[in-house]
């Protein structure tokens, strides 16, 4: 018989990360609203894990993409936990409410080892 | 006088969180490669935590960018710090033994708030 996984492991955990390109690209509004919404997704149970941020200001070389407004990244327990997130009803309310500020999101999903 | 800011804040943290896409984009050997060249970071003293994955097996859906192979994140109490980082030996050294193994990396630099 198999152990079930334990919770709170984290060399399988999955970290979610979604950038976030904002219409208005240079509002400071627009992104304050978008980092608000965001934070809002905090009280999805699945989350074991929330960062919100926006561009740091580091040294600006060829490899860094610093166009994107909005940082989102999120650590799950697993694909299963990372799969309910997406359906949550808070995530649904905060994509109703929030997805007139943004032109483009690109997500990158990550299992660690 | 103003105090100095407290060590391991996380309200102003940086993370730092780089992907890597290889040469050999099926090799399984070179991404483990470059996953255990990445792991010989988490020495350098700036970082305060360090996380090393592949892509994960989430759903594929327009939004997300599974292209690449590696994904190495970490957070930083400061921009100094991560500066001090690109230039520490270990940091150097990584690049000099792996960057053989890659032919794009895309960097996220972000402020959190």
């Amino acid at each position: 018989m198999v152990s079930a996984a334990p919770l709170n492991r984290k060399d399988k955990q999955i970290a979610h990360h979604v950038f976030f390109w904002l219409k208005n690209a240079d509002s400071v509004e627009d992104r304050d609203k978008l980092v608000a919404g965001v934070k809002t997704l905090s009280k999805i149970p699945q989350i074991k894990e929330i960062h919100v941020g926006i561009v740091a200001g580091t040294e600006k070389r060829d490899v860094v993409e610093a166009s994107w407004a909005v940082s989102e990244l999120m650590f799950f327990n697993s694909l299963e936990d990372q799969a309910a997130y997406q359906n949550h009803p808070i995530h649904l309310e905060f994509i109703k409410n929030h997805s007139m500020l943004w032109s483009k999101v690109v997500v990158y999903d990550i299992q660690e080892v």
